[in-house]
């Protein structure tokens, strides 16, 4: 009976989402020009998102193959499943996303509130298809099968896309970022987003291929996962300890549907404080929603406790985020003035912010992981971790919204839309940038959490009685997997690099090859341009790739079971430092820029505004490649030691 | 009997540096002019010394007392014991240091081969007294007790000293330098070491206290703890077990001495390659000793091999630093071609090198745990590390060359001595900093490893069947190592940036308000800036020094002594990334640097040297402050869980 209820809620989200679909497409998208525009950015997406699909079919079959062999078939059914709803998430949401934002810059001719409405609910669509579909799939695959192992394929499917939608489109969003900037702003000093620039299609492309595309397949896996840990968990304590993570799943997307309706802009026009009274909302009817259907399946509240943990954190650790990065704090007021004395001490000053924001996340999660683990044991982190990952539609709609708003400004400076225009979608996008940062915090808590629940139930699927330090093999893994964390960021590091220089030449031998182009008499060839980004995107996808799939099974095979979870231990501990490092000083180098450039410490132009572009240069790989990508390498990483648990406990040497 | 061979080996070991002392002290020391600077360098690195030692008496005094109340009067008076003869070491060194610089310039006026002798002996002083004075102390404290527990004092005093000498000399070292190249070099534009830089004297201070005395005190302690260590992990194995770590120490003190008759000149007139000779000579010596003393004590060969795991990760570890460091090398290639696109990309190339230079040591030290524990247990990881560093006579007397040769130019500038002078003292310094990274690799790999051997120490002694990562408490104890690491690298970042502003500002006040200073015809305030840059140092020492002591306290008390051990595990390996990273990248970045001064990539003055130059500023700091001072933290943590591990066993809350 109550499975029930992730059935109606899921088909409750996905039929509310096809009404805001229907709802944004059906208003105007403004002149040829606008559409022109929008078109091509639709276009180079797409062109993207099937290119890397093509990459993963072959890798996908080939998998799902292996699982057929090693398990059954409906483990490689579940795999399929669990790849193709991730991919369908992130399809649906960045072609909602690239229909919304002409829509956006239209409804901004007329003002701030209509330009806010359909940016948000572009957002909503992709927040509510990840948890809908998230939920729906684990459901359907838990109903069907009466047995929770079977769910594990579709988590393993949805990290597997995760992870290659995170670096590939975080190498494609900066690359192609940096390879506009670095020749058009620098080089030929013409603005950003100017039609003139070949990059600049691939530049809009990226916004969504990165930052919607990518958070959503990685908020679709942390969720995902986490149902799946949080019932297998639940399996020793009964048949309601694994049903209560499906049915607060459901209600807390009937709690995201209902909170979207709470995001209006009052008088103040503050549309941070709209975004936020939507989170509020939703955790609020979340939190009674849990405390309701704890108590009628269980008739105790610790369970509920555990949960409310998690929706705590959740708006705990965007106000740390909030106190690093935003740009009327002193943390980041800090890094402005170390720009004064140059780049140098604008670095140092970064690097610092970022190595010590760890430190009250870590004392969150530790608290959260305490306080969980009392009421209601290793069970109990996987609910808080739950509890959080709940809110994934709500949260993921008000980060959809943020590339939404930056197309927006995009389209309207290129279709050259009057000033009012710009100054609307500016307005949105500044608050953009933030809500990019509070919900890439709630994405690292998340993962890291998702990630321990993976790993307590890889401990029960081993039937470790425990996983000892000191076992030599055991020391080895945890050094293997704060290594592996490490490594993993160089090669993401770097693949920006070389991906930005490809295209950086293309560019620059666009401005000199078609004559007129600078002015604006002749059009540059977008397409190559964007081709030349997925082309580079994806070949810097395979090194990494099988980093992560390939190092936790040479441990487990080597080391065995109990050195696999030392190297899962150790990647999750270093993983969230470095993660926290690399996007909280990225953020606030970014804003420190913006400070500067908003007239403060000689404005722009300064020579403390060239040394805060430099800071914001290397904070852009940071934050949103490498940084981001460290959350599917964890849940990778655990996810197929919890798959293949029992193979290598048969199998391995040690 | 055997323990004899301790005592003869530590003495003869000293009165071998005597001998040098006297060699050095005898030798010429120049012009009155040449006097007149070594002596302000001298005065003030004494100062500095003088300072340090003054306000970490009352912190030795009250904790001696704490250990009298806690534990007995024994562990108070080798607690002292170890601090006070670490602190000599230091005293020494550095003396003889600030004695040999100027004499080094002189013998520079002969030729090359001369002005090696000189530096390489009082480099060797340093190198001898160190592990001389180590073991030394811990032989006799094991001679009149008996008992191996009473040494952990002596550790104890060792670790705390090395924290305060390698945080407060790296910041007094870099907010120097900093301050002195910011106005001289660059606002001002008068070159290096010009005796109208204020800052100029205190700059070759910090080299002689960061470099030299900093480097000391850390190898000191790594060779004492791990000396205790294994002592303490021999008890298992009888008598012999834990002689040998004492006999073979003894062994290799002798085979360093051997091994600095080895450290010649050759006709190719290559000196890193006379001082590698003198390495690889005392490797090998040290080996054939192993053998003898390991049949001589077992009749077998088990532990012998896994001291021979600790001489091997010693050469490896050099190679694998030379590597990614070395000026002719692919690595910093690299770094030196990012620099044409801009202090940005060389920032991000050289971060991508830091975090990737960890994955061949992680593996390099993860194949010495495995082959040590493979031949001889826990007990064969603590041999091989002892293995490692029973060199450190030898790699400390190359290691303290470095600021010697640095000073010796520096003299050789400030005093106007012939071009010919300048560039022997340059050449001999060029190696010096390729000594300098090599030994930093040695340090770290040293400390990593000394810090396991503490480790497996705890565990004993609080009779800990496992640390088991699947129990909440380790998981929160390894999440809190970690964030320890990140947040202890943060503090010293920022502490360089607040002392080199206080310098910095005072060096601008003397320009602007001494009369004829840039004309040459005033003398500057050198002791102003010692005096500001001593403050400035040890007021940052408080903060750091704290957090390592009280952190494992707090967790240790609050959650046991398990949580404590997954506390150390989790220092220790986020410590050792951490560590590397930053020196590695620090390194590669300077060598870029000096790499395009050679007059690559457009050399001096060009855009890609202005690059270069920033990304030297950010390295600064990480390789020789935040980097470095990782060392002593994670030997500190452990070593102040073994000597609270009884006490946390039984009054611990959780």
């Amino acid at each position: 009976m109550v499975i029930l209820f992730g059935f109606i809620a899921s088909i409750f989200a996905l039929l509310y989402s096809a009404l805001l679909i229907f709802n944004i497409t059906s208003r105007p998208a403004g002149s040829a020009k606008m559409i022109e525009i929008s078109d091509a950015i639709k276009k180079g997406a797409n062109a993207y998102l099937f290119r890397q699909y093509k990459t993963l079919l072959p890798i996908v079959v080939i998998l799902s193959a292996v699982l057929f062999f090693a398990f059954n078939v409906t483990t490689a059914i579940a795999f399929i499943l669990g790849a193709f709803l991730s991919g369908l998430a992130g399809f649906i949401g960045m072609n909602i996303s690239v229909r919304a934002n002409v829509r956006t810059a239209e409804a901004g001719k007329k003002d701030l509130k209509s330009a806010l409405d359909v940016a948000f609910k572009g957002g909503s669509v992709t927040g509510l298809v990840v948890a809908g579909l998230a939920l729906l799939g684990v459901t359907s695959l838990f109903y069907f099968t009466q047995d929770v192992a079977m769910t594990i394929g579709f988590g393993f499917g949805a990290s597997l896309i995760s992870l290659f939608m995170r670096v590939g489109g975080g190498i494609y969003t900066k690359a192609a970022d940096v390879g506009a900037d670095l020749v058009g702003k620098v080089e030929k000093g013409i603005p950003e987003d100017d039609p003139r620039n070949p990059a600049v299609i691939a530049d809009n492309v990226g916004d969504n291929v990165g930052d919607c595309a990518g958070m959503a397949a990685d908020l679709f896996e942390s969720y995902a996962v986490t149902l799946i840990a949080a019932m297998l968990l639940g399996m020793v304590f009964g048949s309601n300890a694994v049903l209560f993570p499906l049915t607060i799943g459901a209600a807390a997307i009937v709690a995201s549907v209902i909170g979207t309706f709470f995001v209006r802009l009052d008088n103040s026009h503050n549309i941070w404080k709209a975004l936020y009274k939507g989170i509020i909302a939703t955790v609020i009817i979340s939190a009674i929603l849990f405390f309701l259907i704890s108590y009628y399946l269980f008739q105790n509240l610790n369970i509920f406790y555990a949960s409310l943990v998690g929706l705590a954190v959740t708006l705990i650790i965007s106000y740390i985020t909030e106190f690093y990065t935003a740009r009327d704090r002193k943390a980041v007021r800090e890094i402005a003035e170390a720009s004064k004395t140059g780049a140098g001490t604008n670095i140092i000053s970064g690097l610092a912010l970022g190595l010590r924001s760890t430190y009250p996340t870590v004392l969150l999660i530790i608290a959260a992981i305490f306080a969980s683990y009392y009421f209601a044991g290793v069970y109990g982190i996987a609910i808080a971790a739950l509890g959080m990952l709940s809110v994934t539609g709500m949260i993921v709609a008000v980060d959809s919204y943020g590339p939404i708003t930056d197309n927006a400004g995009g389209i309207a400076e290129m279709a050259g839309l009057p000033e009012k225009v710009r100054k609307t979608t500016d307005a949105l996008d500044a608050v953009g940038n933030t809500t990019k940062a509070v919900t890439k915090g709630f994405a690292i808590g998340a993962a890291a959490l998702a990630a321990l629940s993976l790993f307590a139930a890889y401990a029960e699927a081993t039937h470790l009685q425990a996983i000892d330090v000191l076992k030599v093999n055991v020391v080895i893994g945890l050094f293997a997997g704060g290594a592996v964390t490490f490594l993993f960021s160089s090669l993401l590091m770097r693949a920006v690099g070389r991906a930005a220089f490809s295209i950086v030449e293309e560019v620059r031998r666009q401005f000199k090859t078609i004559k007129g182009l600078m002015q604006g008499k002749a059009k540059p060839d977008y397409e190559k341009c964007v081709d030349i980004t997925t082309r580079a995107a994806l070949k810097e996808l395979i090194v990494p790739g099988v980093l992560a799939v390939a190092s936790p099974l040479a441990v487990g095979f080597l080391l065995g079971v109990e050195a696999l979870g030392g190297m899962l231990a150790g990647s999750i501990v270093t993983g969230l430092l470095l993660a926290i490092t690399m996007t909280t000083a990225g953020a606030a180098w970014d804003n420190a820029k913006k400070y500067i450039e908003e007239g403060n410490l000689g404005g722009k132009g300064s020579d403390a505004h060239k040394a805060a572009v430099i800071g914001d240069t290397v904070g852009d790989p940071a934050k949103d490649t490498a940084g981001p990508a460290l959350n599917p390498l964890i849940k990778v990483l655990n996810m197929i030691a919890l798959l293949f648990a029992g193979l290598i406990a048969a199998h391995s040497l040690l």
